[in-house]
């Protein structure tokens, strides 16, 4: 673990924009560290990271996805006034004496939007709807089932409490409240207690923009028809789907092929363009790793060969300033180490506290014996009766099991064998945001 | 159970549109049925729909999110040829006798995107790295690491099989298979197989469009000064934001006041707009329920009352040939209602089969007794110890419950007494699409 006591010696560049805030080591490690853990990379990304997104004000109509750049206030108490939260009969508790009620009918009605002008005397009783303010003097509200009315006069059993079936001003949102902290991603189960506080803009950090770019001479475009020696890039579409996914804005860098220059205009462009960058391809440390040959010569590679099955090389660099994430060529490792690098990384730099995605223990429907020292993230799939499955085959080739699989079953380091039955952790893809 | 046996007699008015192709009674329970379960709900809703949603062309690049409208045929197989899964040497594993290999070194590598010319004479071993293709000759790799190459020559302990580290032409996918159900939504794990199998434009359903309209004199924007009387309609920006995070296009239709003449106005805009309507507020059978009075009169309305809390009141129609749910005006009841009853329908319309949310059986955190009779759904939020916790109070007015719940805790209808530690089941936000 002492690896993660010593920081890098990288000297950094000038750099005026708020990717500058990031640590200098925020993406370096100690070189020469074989088989990184997965929770040691981890933890070293989290520790380096801080949000380098800007800020800007957006109606909270327009809010959700958005991440909050502080704390609303609420500008108003919510609900507003006292009012009913059945349709029944409104009156003042103390008028009620002994187990039988009954109370003079006042005329008119206490409706939503159409308050009951009162005062209410005491020992009368008013019609109220769900909703409805209550009039000054009523308290209490007893349900239409359970009382009728006579002769002007509404006669109920008594009722056990006072202030029953009415909802007090100010019992969700008192005005002045801090709403929500300052980094929380407004889903649409928020927006109705900002709107309700009367918040109409809210200020959030910008969506961040993420370049993906591909590399490789065997590449080549959906659009393109592949030379005998080619294979379809199906990394790009698949990032950059994930990206939007996750509510970035994607920014297409194409397809490099393995010159030097050509990546370098790619990645040139992807510093001006974006806020962070990911690459696949080229990643490891072969002679044909081109990207990270170029992010170590120009760009403080540090490059990471993570413990981690499908996916151990991870290349984490600066290019001109902007963090770069080199994934693993396999489509299958690429699309895992985006899930278990990628978020976290673009969610904390754009405003989020660092988040891990929630798992569930299920029973296995499959049976493996794992070998000790990876990390490993099998594509897997929920079944009706609650247990989870794998895909026949883990070879790291294979789109079709990533196609087939609602969730990834997450398998620790330490050797194991799983027989059917046993607890497994299961992470959906909505976990990851999908 | 047998109103499910029963059909409505209501007269259906010619309608050229696809929306035609709903069942007449795709919305109609048999009158005064009382708390009608949840599940009968869910299956009378399910048996009357069917896909209204046009059908388009989109490049595979954008079809993330994207309901498939047939089964994409592949043009390609993946990978189109055999291949190595390693960096390493390989050669005809009929070259090796014995336990020992010593095979003669080709000049030369295979690489990806740059094969070797080939064929690879017997007693003959080739470096070739990650990706590429397998030159003619070439059947079996052995990894780098195992490997040692001296005076032209490369040792290795002889492979126990032959294919050791190849990887087959259409191990993945076959030219010609069919790669997914037509109905499936695509999802960025399923990206990466539509490309590789060569395919460049899919056939997919148009996103629905889902208008939304609140209703009630009571109601204002975020943007006005709200009267003494008023309060801010927190439903329709939480409800838009469903539609837009569900992958639809949301059609805001504002917020009617309690005229006859302002609703029909307002549906009339939403049946001429959009695929589907959803309305809250003005939904229970009340004398001040606006919308299901108009609903009933002119839109062949049936009203449910279903046994669920939060969010009793249900109102199902076709209002110019045009499905609309009502949902109840309370933001919670409005929004659990949207999860449970409004996503599955707007999925089937939109042509994916009807789905069912995947919940988790965790342990309670909390104690609670039920009362027999409705099923609950309780504003839910996991703990770091996988427990699971409700909000302090299930008072259906508070937002901020809303807010700060991640997912909802079911509960069926019979009556019991929940202790800490006892399995509930869990249904994650991301459960919903969210």
């Amino acid at each position: 673990m002492n690896d993660r006591q010593v920081t890098s010696e990288i000297p950094q560049r000038p750099d005026p924009s708020p990717k500058a805030r990031l640590a200098p080591d925020c993406f370096s490690l100690p070189p020469g560290v074989d088989w990184l853990p997965v929770e040691d990379a981890l933890d070293r990304l989290r520790r380096g990271l801080s949000t380098i997104a800007d800020i800007k004000t957006v109606p909270v109509s327009d809010a959700a996805g958005y991440v909050l750049a502080n704390s609303p206030v609420a500008r108003r108490a919510s609900p507003p006034r006292n009012n009913s939260a059945v349709d029944g009969y409104g009156f003042a508790y103390s008028s009620v004496v002994g187990d039988e009620a009954r109370l003079r009918l006042a005329p008119g009605r206490a409706a939503p939007g159409h308050p009951w002008p009162g005062p209410l005397e005491a020992g009368h009783a008013v019609k109220i709807l769900t909703g409805a303010f209550l009039p000054e003097g009523v308290d209490t509200v007893v349900l239409d089932e359970y009382s009728s009315v006579h002769n002007g006069f509404v006669s109920f059993a008594a009722p056990r409490r006072q202030g029953g079936n009415a909802r007090m001003a100010g019992e969700d949102i008192r005005k002045g409240d801090r709403l929500f902290k300052h980094g929380q991603r407004i889903r649409a189960n928020c927006i109705a207690t900002l709107v309700a506080a009367g918040i109409e803009q809210v200020e959030v950090f910008e969506r961040l923009k993420v370049a993906v770019l591909s590399t490789g001479d065997e590449l080549c475009n959906p659009t393109d028809i592949p030379g005998s020696h080619q294979i379809y890039d199906a990394n790009r579409p698949m990032l950059l789907s994930l990206v939007a996914r996750w509510g970035f804005s994607p920014v297409d860098l194409g397809c490099a092929d393995d010159r030097m220059g050509d990546i370098r205009k790619r990645l040139d462009a992807g510093a001006r363009q974006a806020d962070m960058i990911l690459t696949s391809g080229g990643a490891s440390a072969g002679d044909e790793d081109h990207v990270s040959r170029l992010l170590s010569t120009e760009g403080d590679l540090e490059f990471w060969r993570i413990a981690l099955k499908p996916g151990r090389p991870l290349a984490a660099a600066k290019w001109r300033g902007t963090p770069v994430l080199g994934l693993p060529g396999n489509p299958i490792a690429a699309f895992v180490c985006s899930l278990i690098f990628a978020r976290p990384v673009l969610c904390r730099l754009s405003g989020e506290p660092w988040t891990s995605p929630v798992g569930f223990k299920v029973p296995a429907a499959f049976e493996k014996s794992k070998k000790e020292g990876r990390r490993e993230f099998l594509r897997a799939r929920l079944k009706a009766d609650g247990s989870v499955d794998v895909f026949r085959s883990e070879g790291s080739g294979l789109t079709t099991g990533l196609a087939w699989s609602d969730g990834l079953v997450e398998l620790d380091e330490p050797a194991m064998k799983i027989r059917r039955g046993d607890l497994v952790r299961y992470i959906p893809y909505g976990s990851f945001g999908l």
